[in-house]
């Protein structure tokens, strides 16, 4: 139960975490300032691996960024530290409630040997609406921003300078109270770790087949499917292991009745088709709240509405539906996409019991992509290397 | 995507969580032995709180439990050791995708100064279950049981012996590999902490009022809702915070178009009316895989059942069946039931903007507790406090 003084530091909490500047203003909790970061170099820097022995997620840079949070004081001092473990009470509550929200994000290395960002405002914004999701503190996005390029600086030697490599950022948020009580964290730790990374398929790309899932559900209406929380993560796990034990490299989830198609693994789906109307037309489910903001979704909506070659919707699809069009040949391309692979074609649906094969590029039966994935995937890394300048690639100076 | 390897090392995965005793056989990884455990006793022991300064899981004891995993060997040695910080590496995969499991239980003292727990084997069953869903590895729930209790006797001055207070265990397993890679973690880690914890109502009951949430869904078929993992807690703070706002302890979370009833709070859910047959009748939400499966909902189930004095039903019922039964005079009683509370009576509802008085005891119009919820709460502590024999209080020797 909550008593009276917890029902007031709720009050107080809820002001904090969904309307942060009214907070500051009536409670003087300091705001996150990137002016005030305090970097201390690493004094046995490591040596980054060679491009070639990349793996994902394995190898992380000589910093890392870290700032406290606690509901007394706001945000603390931020520290560009060298890379070390947290040492965390074992009370803390991200190990008990999963109190974490988290981002994926890139530096890249242009033919310039300038370091560049991508959308990287779209990550602060979509990390602050997971963290207030699950009543982590929010913050000022720009300040986050700035610090991440002080440390994305500092680590500068990380970032291989070759085409498809970069320096995959993961900003992350946890809930460090020492206390079991179920309730906002009054405690928290935001920080960035960094690592190497390569190409997501090392020899071009390599089509996928998916299992379409009828026995697990990843999100559901009401729930936090559109939030990149942690929670959302770990139920995953089993239904992929399942996938993969068959030969599928990853799910693809459906919702409702219909067998709606919603997510690919941990990417956003798009489909390429020619509509019952005759129109060819790229679809990719709505943002209903299960399904997550991915950049690299608004990327490929905004480049094919710019193209305007074909018909772009944000609206249902089903499996039936899939079927049917692959039957009468009206099915062009399917992919995932998301920020680790930019463009993951996918070649194979296994549905009820059947093997549905996607088309991939009429002209080239050995192609392991589409056309349209092709030229989406290379028109963002275009971007992204400053091969293209546009403003959605961000320089760090 | 998938590597051969990365498959091959799934499968072995899959194997090791889903049917320990076949992995063991035919890779010979360690199974967890309470036998081999090391215990390192506390050097600087704490005075604990006295019984009326006691919080809910603020103050811990002077030791923990802590046993390592990983994929080639098994579970390590257990240890007993001084209460301390756990030291993980930032890319640990708990604080990115919530691959963590947890359980709720606790210890008692009798009048004659026996240590009793209460259905451990409950618990036991349950985080296997839990840790399976999220790809952590499983254990024998015998051994891990017998290194509780060792803890427990370690602890044994910290379990207060006053009838309604006890020693809250809270047993986790969190996935501690470094590296972000979706997929089961290589590395595991199962510890347990304990805290002193006073009754859920300092003076005697307390009842609550509840607001029926029909904007946030806490859980799903085909979803995580029966497993007592990280994920499904985080989501729930942010509606508690608002029911909070507006005078209300807690949620009654709702499901479908139908408004089902299904969880209060962090709590299992019990109506006791007479049904449209003229029926007295107990009802709870049927164990469909949305549901916790909690241990005080069973013992309740049980005694009812035991009792035999009223039609026992787990079914689903409705926000409208009870808006109406509470209209015709038919509603006789409603509660929560979980381990830190046992019972926890409801007093009203708001539902589509209306406040729903539930009736408490007819007889006494200043009681907390319906006559059933305070006879279910009373056979369940005689039970726990060792006062009835019973084999669900299990004496620790």
């Amino acid at each position: 139960m909550l008593s009276r003084r917890g029902l007031q530091r709720i009050a107080r909490g809820i002001t904090a975490h969904q309307t942060p500047r009214r907070y500051l203003a009536a409670a003087a909790l300091n705001g996150l300032k990137a002016s005030s970061v305090e970097i201390t170099p690493c004094t046995l820097p490591k040596t980054p691996p060679a491009n070639a022995d990349l793996v994902f997620g394995k190898t992380f840079t000589d910093h890392m960024l870290s700032i406290e949070w606690d509901d007394r004081n706001g945000w603390g001092t931020p520290h560009i530290k060298p890379y070390d473990k947290l040492s965390l009470d074992p009370s803390s509550v991200v190990f008990h409630y999963a109190i974490t929200c988290f981002e994926g994000m890139k530096a890249y290395k242009d033919k310039d040997g300038k370091i560049r960002l991508f959308r990287p405002d779209m990550n602060m914004k979509r990390m602050n609406k997971s963290a207030a999701r699950i009543t982590l503190p929010t913050f000022d996005g720009d300040e986050f921003l700035a610090l991440i390029k002080k440390f994305v600086k500092e680590d500068a030697k990380w970032i291989p300078n070759e085409r498809g490599y970069s320096l995959y950022l993961r900003p992350t948020m946890i809930g460090t109270q020492e206390s079991l009580g179920v309730g906002p964290s009054s405690r928290a730790l935001l920080y960035c770790i960094a690592c190497p990374v390569g190409p997501y398929y090392k020899s071009g790309f390599n089509a996928v087949k998916l299992l379409a899932t009828t026995e697990f559900v990843r999100a559901w209406p009401k729930g936090t499917g559109e939030a990149k929380i942690g929670g959302n993560y770990a139920p995953g796990i089993k239904p992929q292991i399942m996938a993969a034990h068959e030969g599928y490299a990853q799910n693809l989830w459906l919702f409702g009745n219909h067998h709606e198609l919603t997510e690919v693994g941990t990417m956003n789906c798009f489909v390429l088709w020619r509509n019952d109307k005759g129109e060819t037309e790229l679809v990719t489910p709505p943002l209903d709240g299960a399904i997550l903001p991915g950049v690299t979704r608004d990327s490929i909506l905004a480049l094919a509405r710019e193209w305007n070659e074909f018909k772009v919707s944000e609206r249902k699809l089903t499996m039936p539906q899939i079927k049917e069009a692959v039957k009468e040949g009206r099915l062009l391309e399917m992919f995932g996409a998301g920020t680790a692979c930019i463009v993951s074609p996918i070649k194979a649906v296994r549905y009820q019991g059947e093997d549905i094969a996607i088309p991939l590029d009429p002209k080239d039966s050995s192609a392991q992509a589409g056309p349209w994935a092709s030229r989406f995937n290379k028109a963002i890394m275009d971007i992204q290397y400053g091969e293209v300048e546009h403003p959605w690639s961000v320089v760090v100076d």
